[in-house]
């Protein structure tokens, strides 16, 4: 996947088209004259009758020696960070979770571990996790559906498990000392309520939460219509779960490199649920195509708008649809430049959208 | 009050229904089939056998007496705090001023004052306030009114009245060195406008305002519609206003569990006044029931919307609506965890919705 | 300018009408019953019928020299900032960039370099500039326009640049090792696409970003429509540029005193393009007028909507229209309020929007 990233002296070589990324950065090159050019600057100082996308380099450069030196180390950091992209880490969060179905129950099993996980590669970080993932796994299920959740708490610390934005009973709510005693270490508590309303949800601790969500309690929680024409159709969809706290800054528990690209055919219509499990906003901004935004946590908003830059506060979700008729590879980042890019290059809050011809 | 908290050994004792509180958490617990199994946990490994709602231990748990005694540690921690719900402090914000009708000018009185401040129990700080409450006084007038305010200034800072969201001629704007010179200690500074327009609104220094709305020169300012079938009906109303000085994070001048918890009768339509005086943004979460969202900075939406997450930057207010069609005793808290939770337990800006059946 | 401040001695004094501002404060204040009263407070303690507002001294004065002798301490510095506003510095961004037409071909030239740039008087502050501004110049196009943006990189960095809301092909995307490889030190990169969509968006650098926006690669990009009858009608218009890095709180790369004021004849429509390039949430509150919220990010909203205080998250758009009905000097500023104001007086994020009668 590496081979999308375009090095400096390789840059035609990179584009020969291995793989989806390789595919549509070779398409959008095409539009460039000479993208041949790009690879060895051209000596001219007649900048304006330079193609579009072309690099030319003037007579100052041979007396800049020491600043092009250092302007080269700095972008070599960004070039080998990106090249790295997409990593490979040990984990991957929120997979599908097959429920069990007893008497009509679906019935979801979640285990709460404390454990290591991968945030980036070689960099491990203290976890709390339902079921080894980070987030936990996806919950999804179908309003009217009667949901079991059973949550076994093999950690050190107590827990219980708020079913955020889900209208539950009370006693089911998650809140200890409010609706039930803290799920002590090697104990087990059940929840079970109707999945109402419909919507792109979630789940988390509610107990230390600001240290249990941040070291990573918290899943989607994707509560389907019964009747699919009541929301805007669409393609393929992605969560993207944005995080914030002692694991940095994370889209689905990775960090740029290791964070995921989505990917859709050109005239796609791609489904976004952004889910904020941080401590901070995070205006999440897409490259090359804007958003129809359709839902506020789960509901649907009378008046849809467009956006390229969504701002997504702690708890919030938010259903976007994006039309990809844009071929190429996109950035798709947290438009708070420090959650996504340092001098050492990028990293964070930052993945791409891929737009395959 | 403090009786509707569940403790681990107390649970079922604490549900025998004495206040608000206890009334709206039995009514809850009562959709589970055996609370009594909650009280002492069984000891089985069957935990897919049982009800929801209900506690299991593991064999585990024996293997585990040091991590149980540290848990058991910090929960004891939550649930103090927990029990201490709603907690007695000395002061209270936010209380409605009663003007004097002077030839058809209703007429406020605010004295600034210096002053010492509980926040939660024996948490004193320095304040400054109006009327001795922080908030200051709920001023509410309806559209059209001649309003006089009249500010005395018994600090040892000066200061000046910003009428935030209302229409005032300029002059009455309150910006010392652009529309009056500044107030100071011991001078009398008198506004006055016609009330407008509708809408939840707010009053607040704007000298040094930085140090004076932290320190609590601050209050809402409400204007009624003439016509109430202009704007949506209620059955109750509450303002809640944020800040996050010097005094921490607070809701009406409090902090958790100093806080007032709100609440209903099943069925009724809630009016929120959500006011953020502070920094900081504070994305309000309520458990168990949607809020629609009709008015901003006063002025009503064309298009209401429904969200369980509501972000409120500084200066804002927005205008909610809850049905509160669950009941029960639901957490209504700042979604920034650190807002509300740390490992002490809950703190800051944490209240309960309290649906009574 | 100066003359519009109102000292405490010289109020009366300072209302004689010199300027704009001082006509503006001249006109407010007229609606008072008695501005002479205010320039030497009255010495009663019946403030009740002192006419709004004056100011009277208490006799708990002459009681109180130290304390009142440091409250005018404190004011005295506020008052001083305010009496420098607006101030000259050096150097103003955001002016607007000539194209040449070649072939039909809109053709911008920008060069970035290193340089000091003044944010107030005497602070100067590294800074990366585009044609020597900050913001960097506006570039303003007609939707469908061919354009072509001369990107000649003068500084010790490598650098590119993200058209920020703009639909372009991808490899005019500017993301180093994505879509194309960073321009170097002494390089010249050009970019070619076709103005699209209509509305306020922006232009920055997207390598290094964090430090090379926060330090002034960045500027307004706006595309106006081919037919106007499709956008909300103004009579005149503004663009805010926020920004929070390094060289502290900005309003279009100055810090108050030296930002400049916005200004409107009475009863005209006033478009503000608000853009944030920072790294904070910035709510801009204006005093005295709504504000109708036409567009996001460029896109019309379906439904506008009025506030006086809009939350700008970074990378958001959002386009405001003033009807410009109530005439006087209003404050405008960041209500993150210490963005706003200190105990040594305002700074940083503060303006005043002056309806002229």
């Amino acid at each position: 996947m590496a081979k999308f990233i375009m090095s400096r002296r390789g840059f035609t070589a990179a584009l020969s088209g291995f793989g989806l990324l390789a595919t549509a950065c070779a398409t959008n090159v095409a539009s460039l004259s000479k993208p041949e050019n790009v690879s060895e600057p051209s000596h001219t100082g007649d900048e304006h009758a330079m193609t579009a996308g072309a690099v030319s380099a003037s007579d100052a450069e041979s007396a800049n020696k020491s600043v092009r030196e250092l302007a080269d180390e700095m972008d070599a950091h960004h070039e080998e960070r990106m090249k790295m992209f997409p990593a490979k880490t040990a984990g991957r969060g929120n997979q599908p979770l097959q429920p069990r179905i007893e008497n009509g129950v679906k019935v979801f099993e979640l285990v709460a571990t404390n454990m290591q996980w991968e945030v980036e590669p070689g960099r491990m970080v203290e976890a709390m996790a339902y079921n080894e993932q980070v987030p936990g796994p996806e919950i999804r299920v179908t309003e009217g559906d009667q949901v079991r959740i059973v949550l076994r708490n093999e950690m050190k610390d107590s827990t219980a498990i708020h079913f955020h934005g889900l209208v539950t009973p009370n006693a089911m709510d998650g809140v200890p000392f409010i609706t039930q005693p803290p799920v002590k270490p090697g104990e087990t508590f059940t929840y079970e309520f109707v999945a109402k309303p419909v919507g792109s949800h979630m789940y988390h601790s509610h107990h230390d939460s600001a240290k249990q969500v941040s070291l990573g309690l918290l899943g989607a929680f994707i509560v389907e219509p019964k009747d699919p024409s009541t929301r805007p159709s669409f393609d393929r969809e992605y969560t993207m779960i944005l995080n914030d706290g002692q694991h940095g800054y994370t889209l689905n528990g990775k960090s740029f490199p290791a964070t995921e690209p989505l990917t859709a055919k050109l005239g796609d219509k791609v489904l976004v649920r952004f889910m904020n499990e941080g401590m901070m906003i995070h205006p999440m901004h897409l490259h090359g195509m804007p958003m129809q935004i359709i839902a506020k946590d789960g509901y649907l908003l009378p008046q849809p708008f467009y956006c390229d830059t969504l701002n997504i506060a702690p708890g919030e979700r938010w259903d976007a649809i994006i039309l990809a008729d844009n071929p190429g590879t996109w950035a798709f980042h947290c438009h708070i430049l420090s959650h996504a890019e340092s001098s050492a290059g990028m990293f964070g809050m930052v993945t791409v959208l891929i737009v395959e011809p």
